[in-house]
């Protein structure tokens, strides 16, 4: 809850609605939003039984966010909001977004729709993309490197929570051309509200807990996405090879980034390179030498933190973000405070 | 696997099947069996899309229980084995029991289905009983208490796993009229394969992990099966606050009992009626005085822990077993070994 | 950090100091007070090696707080600060609080030094006071019991973990006279940062993951603090039995309190009676009927959340908190803004 | 505790002793040891401040191994045991090794002291070698690549826990020549239960529950311990590149490994060079195609699962095992068995 109104003087105040509130995404978005004093939240959706306060299906918003959570109905919500979070499944949004730019609403989508060409996007969802009208205007959300379009966008798809880290960690070495851009190996491990709040026996605690395991070996979903970005990056195709596992617990996401050097360099050259890449980025921490970075550090923050060191040839970057703030919903607020012209910070700190 | 094959003199070899395969207490059954030194497994079945090696459904199996895991066929599964554990959900399993029981094999019944009388077992599981015959001489399997008719059984009923730390922590007191039978106060700690294995979001990894709460407060399933044993202990009706919570670890159940005493009683005294009343039972530990148990001792073990003390007019006893072993599994091949006169002990140390 | 500076007319802000900066409860004090507007962290210290950044020794505050950790120096940081949090051992903070009210500075002591008389507190921690004189000023800062008091007072006694979540469950009953105050049972189980941040074995992770005990069974030094303030409201002399769990997990108590009815009453007018003991009380929810709390949904909060149920002559009520959060630091901060007349919520919403 | 004897015909049954009978790997020694049938435990040690019986100490052990657990004599031990295990630490064991060897008693030290060259061992442990004399006789325990050695050695330097799992992941490519040795990148994950059982806040619960980091980033000390064994296996030197990381759960370390293949290559001949090399060998499983090895499946076992894949140019390795198991205390007691002409799997399966 907000307890100060901000004064008069050039406050801009503007109504939010979240559709797919009840997603651990959306309820992210809601648990920020109820802290930002530019907000009001106006709207909730969500595929439910029964319409009810947003706090008796989850009771910890109890006095915090008790708003009804209705049945979707996206022309009916772009009447009362002036830009809308999607916190939908992939292939759902799609379907969703559409409403709400035609009534000329700003939309984040969170989810993969509006991230990949419609070719790619086919590949690896499975299916036809519904909205090729709208997806060459969207806006890929990673403002460490987008800011200027950010600014402007009215739609914007938000990264996948692998990418963030990832792009983050690789980007300044293809920028600077510091490295063999066919070497790149990526070894990440999120936690386990990664994969979504759904019935499924192989998200159960007793199947996660004391396991850890790879998954998707060099064929999730997100390398497509990791690899268009890094391919705009660098000016040529970049194909990486990306590993992700399971961890035991439920936030964060560590990647380790193995990367051939083109060229000479030491750790103390490598670290100089990151943090003058993201000087003036409020968001991104590079740590001190020999330091590294670690999930406690960035859980419920929407950091990425950032550790380099050089070994012989190779340069190993590990990226840290707790994969619902940096890696989804902060990033989504972030965003949204650029598009409005509000603190980039606000409700992130 | 068991590596050495018993000596021929007097060795006795029983072939053994397990129906609900792949449930947690099936599962663990298997594991217990594939050590024991006088058990064939001989068939396993579960509801499952295609017959294949239990081993490709559980890779943790390979090499050491490669049988085919078949659908269901209890009939056909009659005829091939001595003995049958039934690891499957209550209201199932009475439908499965008769028709190993008119085949004259034994069995060992996981679920609640014959543990109830059929009024009690129609308030608390929701449908009329469907095999009224056998259910008078099933017996319940708690080798401590019942010992001798187990000896004989050809049906067991093998207790919830509340009901085996529970009942264990206050049989002693009840027998020896310690206590006020109307003052009992049980509060539980269960880990979450408690719930079985089943694709439920309330199950799932987030919404467990850094998480306690207490459910079904009072209202309990088990609630029943406690009062049913206690009463026949005390010979007069009880009826108990109970009140179990679920922790965020994979096995294990702790309970913490407050009883009024009915008499004079100090720590030393409480602590030599309860190793009294274990004496020579190999599955009860007692511990010293000022020493409590934990799940990590008994845990993947067939041990019940108790610890007790004396506070004023209230005796605190600490009960602690392994929710899949001696609360299942564990308690069921010992029912079995007892069955068949092998060593009570055999594969479960 | 803290983005806006609150408009002119009227602000208040404060400068604050954090003695015991690196403990457990003095890291959340500041993480609390550096999204706080009304007040300036002006001074932290700790028993450290080295004077450095607060942010070099933890590095999630890097970006957020900077502010040099010193070496202890209570009567050089009296003179920069209006008030203060100790996050000290028990028996250190007696020592240390006097300067700070010599100088005339508010004080909030996170130890359980001023909490208990001195004879008590003899008894249970071991020591003789050190600090008698102050002793009897000290407020015990349970906002919902002693809101009056705590506006007016210079030094806090911040409660206890277990007591907070105990006190407030059991409160309610004694004021109505509701039950046998001679029949009160309290089960309570606390995440491990209760213990405190220091290097022990039994604190260690592979000791206390997928475990779960007792501990200190009817012997913890917070009882004789709840049988203070109990008996304070109930306006006799009350005893509780008090038997305190582990649970694998960070943070977090839930509390299941057993108590005998004095006269009917069933789950409707109990329910009633709590949540008219706590209307207009921010910081605690009564949860509806057949519904109870958990964990999850007051982590990272400062709320108290409390269900209740009547099962025969017998009141069940659970109660849950953080213990770092409501149970410390949370609750610092809830009496500072007490003190100072601020919004009792600022920087906890 | 083993219930039968073997009969006597042929029937060889040692006497057996653990100094370092209190950490986390001599615990684990203990237990399997408890369950072989040709084994007498005979002698347990530790630093300890009193004598007393093991299950004193370790309450879990109460019936199943009440040896009284002594002050460390090597001297006094040798004369009773044919063989001992070494649970000590790094820079410990070479110092008490000498009277066992001396004395003729075979030796399995779970140490590094004997893994390493003299100078090798320098650099990376911090002090001279004290125990130059034996250190060529000691072989080095990997029954998968040195089973012959084994059969006749007197000094067995058991494997690093992150050394098993990689090694085995790597040696079948450099025997076969099918990788370019330059190109090993190495990033593994392991439990907590790695780092020991000690008194270190940063091994504590609330700093290593629901976090995950990367440490001692290609500078762990058993980095030149891989590259050892790896170079012997190429007959040229390697030098890998090593990350490893910290798992929140107790046991298990899985290794993700990236080589470069020097050849053409697809998954289904890499699987086949696969299972060639382990065939006969019971501990090492390698999966079908698509499927990876996950902790869960070889927690609590002695075995090693293996999984697959070619992506492009690269070969990407799964390797998983129990870190206390096949990673110490199973491996130990595996040597042991083909030390003494046991079945190799006796007491592991």
């Amino acid at each position: 809850m907000n307890l100060y109104v901000p004064d008069e003087k050039g406050a801009i105040m503007i109504k939010v609605g979240v559709v797919g509130a009840t997603g651990y995404a959306g309820e992210e978005v809601i648990k920020i939003l109820s802290k930002h004093r530019q907000v009001k939240i106006a709207e909730l959706s969500a595929i439910i039984d029964k319409e009810e306060p947003f706090s008796s299906i989850f009771p910890a918003f109890k006095g915090v966010v008790d708003l009804v959570c209705k049945k979707p109905n996206p022309e009916e919500m772009a009447k009362n909001v002036d830009l809308v979070f999607l916190g939908l499944p992939h292939r759902v949004s799609m379907e969703v977004a559409p409403a709400f730019l035609k009534a000329k609403k700003r939309v984040v989508d969170l989810s993969a729709d509006y991230r990949l060409p419609p070719d790619t996007y086919k590949t690896w969802y499975g299916v036809e993309h519904k909205d090729k009208g709208n997806l060459p205007v969207a806006v890929y959300g990673l403002p460490e490197l987008y800011r200027e379009k950010i600014e402007k966008a009215q739609l914007i798809a938000n990264p996948g929570c692998y990418p963030t880290g990832v792009i983050l960690g690789i980007a300044p070495m293809l920028k600077e051309k510091a490295i063999d851009p066919a070497s790149i190996i990526v070894d990440s491990k999120s936690g386990v509200t990664g994969a979504g709040r759904k019935a499924d026996i192989s998200l159960s605690f007793a199947e996660l807990n004391e396991n850890f395991k790879a998954y998707k070996v060099n064929a999730h979903q997100h390398k497509p996405e990791i690899n268009k970005v890094l391919s705009d990056a660098a000016g040529a195709a970049i194909n990486i090879i990306f590993v992700p596992h399971l961890v035991p617990m439920n936030r964060g996401i560590l990647s380790t980034i193995y990367m051939k050097l083109s060229g000479a360099m030491d750790t103390k050259k490598l670290l100089a390179l990151y943090k003058d890449f993201y000087k003036g980025k409020p968001f991104v921490r590079v740590a001190d030498e020999d330091k590294f970075p670690q999930i406690r550090d960035v859980v419920m923050t929407n950091y990425c933190d950032i550790g380099v060191k050089v070994s012989g040839d190779t340069a190993i970057v590990v990226s840290c973000i707790d994969n619902l703030t940096k890696g989804a919903a902060g990033q989504a607020v972030q965003n949204m405070n650029i598009m409005c012209g509000f603190d980039e910070r606000e409700a992130l700190l």
